[in-house]
């Protein structure tokens, strides 16, 4: 298979079965918008949850919900009205717009080029003579445009305000609370999920690209004269590949392969909380099946870097489709926000030590794209096993954890497997019903879908209470009492058992 | 206490230990817009799920996520650009404005006056003499406004777009999509829970009329040939209360008491589906602590009703703070928004029948506002008992589970305690872990945010592993070992056992 076919074939099976597709499809369409169906509004929570499990769940660690709309006094003082902008190239002959960046690095093969500023992007575009690739028609002059949506608040439309193009700022805005309810002790994190927006020049790539997408951030506030996280050994012997400020800006792109902990002592990463991160972002994007080896760290070179930021890292997946991409960026972000706050707002965002100094916290930050997720997840997961498509998504992540199969539908056996299909329901598993067509193809139709394990009622089912479980990935098949698989399939969706141990081999 | 005394208190707990407070505090505020902190995040995540758990979780019922900005052409279809406004006022000296409704019914005493249309209002205003509450000015004549949140979509921002103000449109635009993954068969289910805008004139009442909330739909299609749910006879037995119509036209507000069974058979509810959800829906506000007495379904009257419905029930919850407020829309869509769209769209919105006719699905839709449900639910759950404030929230929906306190911060006492928290949160329970203040202090930091059980380890924890377990509403204790903990506590919050099951008592 070649690149793009298994790129084709995720996306014809997520449109197909319910995954998600292009949103408002029946309207002619609207470039950059997705919609979920059943089966992606399943995967999108589980790989939510497994999230919060790996990045949220621990003492005075906070979660907080904060509004989309936001005032543009807070964008004002965070920087974004200056800062949140894009290089757009139009076409004078057709007036297709695109991004300048990815026009000018399609045309260069050149990477990560959003540093050379507009003169840089005016100069490639003159020289090369770059077309639109729509109509071969001339570029104008590139502009900067600011990539937020803007609205009106209230009946009389007084007051501007522009929907979040990221998360972090409600966390700033309340830190102080925050703060207050995490006992004024520090370090203390606020974490949120949740939709933002991004009127994005030109979308694409399905959903890595799009202008509504789902974010999970994690702010952490420490004092940076305490700078040591008091769970960095949790992680501080994972191995990782780095690539280094030193290397990017040699132009290199040989990766070290060390330790978090020699990462830290080497210098390379400034603080232990973001290596402690970055140690938690490898073993989450593991879990979600994509191997170590298609995983990276690569630092931002200093002018690539956001206005806020003193050190950033994009945690990188190599994709079969579009090669290395970023799921996550961890930046240290300094005490740059709370500050502007400070500034902006007129209000004191510092904490007071136990010796009665005070200081503005510094913060640490992993931020991943929860929609990019989905479709690493998807086409990592992706298989062919005698000429059939298999997605052999992780079983804590699979949208359909159970298919219940009566092996034909007379004799009692539809009223049997809908009694186990109950049974495993009340048992709190995601379990479908599926007695349409052959057994064949009822196990094809699940294994395109991820469901991990399949049910079989026959007609011993109806004389001796056991069934027929069946392996999505090994087409292996044991039998077990009806009685046991609750429990039995609880432990192997934890982890804690292999699908060997569910049953007699058959 | 008075009702003012209910709502100021639950206000006050809310915003001082982190359920939600107003938005933007450091820059002023802006009306309508409500952050949540730790708990109220955890607490509406946990009504969501009950929710999910109430409506969704059954074969056939398929949940969407579809985006929050859509092209105008969409709510041009749908009929929300010529009817989703309000009446507003605006003072003729100060520029304040108010809903006219809002206005006219405060100083009539009359209800849900939406109905009487600009004419109406006008001659209120100036019949009455109504003044502007702010400064005493006089009104301009009422006018009506588009409430929904404008922008712009694209880079040259071409077309415009706004904010969804519900997610019913979501599904009606996805019905082929949906149809197709419920392999074409009618009844079926597209469900949504999701953020949605709405540019109120006049935000008030805390969570409950604000800018930007989350909502939880379902549409139910059904061919109404076939109009029977198979599901009824679960709650037909459900007595319910019951504002008719009739009883409305009458001016009259004496309910009839009846079952479900009785209300279809007495034709009260047109369609045998709306009757099932209503009983659900019953079910699953009463789950959230709000007993059947201060519970009622209304009926609108035509004039009131929304363009798209031919009957509509709103589900009434009685506050001690606001009296009757709408917790619920039932609403019988018929098949008005899908021939819309398909009319707007020109695309065949039918299904096909088993003998070869085909027919566009009616629908029935109960539609749930989430954060006016988790002010319901704190405000329902708030209880005072020897001077000091509970929550005696349902287990199942706290937003903590279990709160481990060591008796006292010295002799080993917090490192044991700290092995029993991390045994609990292992075990996937939601556990938190006090041990700053008296153990007087640290239980009643607990019933204030309706943790149902505190842990606490004492001397005897270290010779004999066991703990002493306290419930929440009745103060009383048991003692038991720790290695039972995971296990009972799970059955407790699944609601197998009592607490007094839980232990021996002291």
């Amino acid at each position: 298979m070649t690149p793009a076919d298994v790129q084709d074939r995720v996306t014809e099976i997520a449109r197909r079965r319910g995954f998600f597709w292009p949103s408002f499809e029946i309207y002619g369409g609207l470039s950059g918008f997705y919609t979920y169906g059943d089966l992606g509004t399943k995967l999108k929570r589980n790989v939510e949850n497994a999230w919060r499990e790996s990045f949220v769940r621990r003492q005075g660690f906070l979660e907080l919900e904060t509004p989309i709309i936001n005032a543009s006094r807070v964008f004002e003082a965070s920087g974004h009205l200056d800062h949140f902008k894009e290089y757009m190239v139009e076409c004078a002959r057709c007036g297709l717009v695109f991004r300048a960046d990815h026009i000018v690095e399609e045309e260069t093969g050149l990477e990560n080029l959003e540093a050379i500023g507009l003169d840089g992007f005016a100069k490639f575009l003159r020289e090369g003579e770059v077309r639109c690739p729509g109509c071969g028609g001339e570029f104008k002059e590139p502009i900067m445009i600011l990539t937020m949506f803007q609205t009106s608040i209230g009946a009389t439309g007084g007051e501007v305000g522009y929907a979040r193009p990221e998360t972090a700022q409600g966390m700033f805005l309340n830190f102080r609370r925050g703060f207050q309810n995490a006992r004024e002790k520090l370090p203390f994190a606020l974490a949120q999920v949740g939709k933002v927006l991004r009127n994005e020049i030109s979308p694409r790539r399905g959903l890595l690209r799009v202008r509504e997408f789902t974010i999970m951030e994690l702010e952490l506030f420490f004092d940076p004269q305490q700078p040591s996280c008091p769970f960095f050994k949790e992680v501080s012997d994972e191995e990782i590949t780095l690539l280094t400020e030193e290397t990017m800006a040699k132009g290199e792109r040989t990766p070290l392969e060390l330790t978090l902990q020699e990462a830290v002592e080497g210098g390379h990463i400034q603080t232990e909380w973001q290596a402690y991160f970055m140690g938690v972002s490898k073993r989450f994007i593991s879990h979600l099946g994509v191997p170590a080896r298609r995983q990276r760290f690569r630092a931002h070179l200093p002018e690539e870097r956001s206005h806020y930021s003193a050190q950033t890292f994009d945690h990188e997946v190599r994709l079969e489709s579009w090669g290395w991409i970023e799921v996550a960026g961890h930046a240290y972000r300094t005490d740059y926000d709370l500050k502007a706050h400070q500034q902006g707002a007129g209000v004191d965002m510092s904490a007071l030590r136990p010796d009665g100094t005070r200081v503005v916290p510094h913060v640490v930050e992993p931020s991943f794209g929860l929609d990019r997720l989905v479709h690493v997840a998807l086409e990592s997961s992706y298989r062919r096993k005698k000429k059939r498509s298999i997605l052999a998504l992780p079983r804590s992540i699979a949208p359909i954890s159970v298919s219940v199969l009566p092996l034909v539908t007379k004799d009692g056996l539809p009223e049997k497997a809908a009694e186990v299909h109950k049974l495993l329901l009340e048992a709190g598993l995601v379990a479908a019903y599926d007695d349409s067509g052959s057994i064949g193809r009822r196990y094809a139709r699940a294994d395109e879908i991820g469901t991990p394990v399949a049910v079989t009622i026959d007609y011993d089912t109806l004389e001796d209470e056991t069934v027929t479980l069946r392996d999505r990935d090994s087409w292996s098949q044991v039998r077990q009492g009806t009685r046991n698989l609750p429990g039995l399939l609880r432990r192997l969706f934890k982890g804690e058992i292999g699908f060997s141990d569910l049953g007699d081999p058959i």
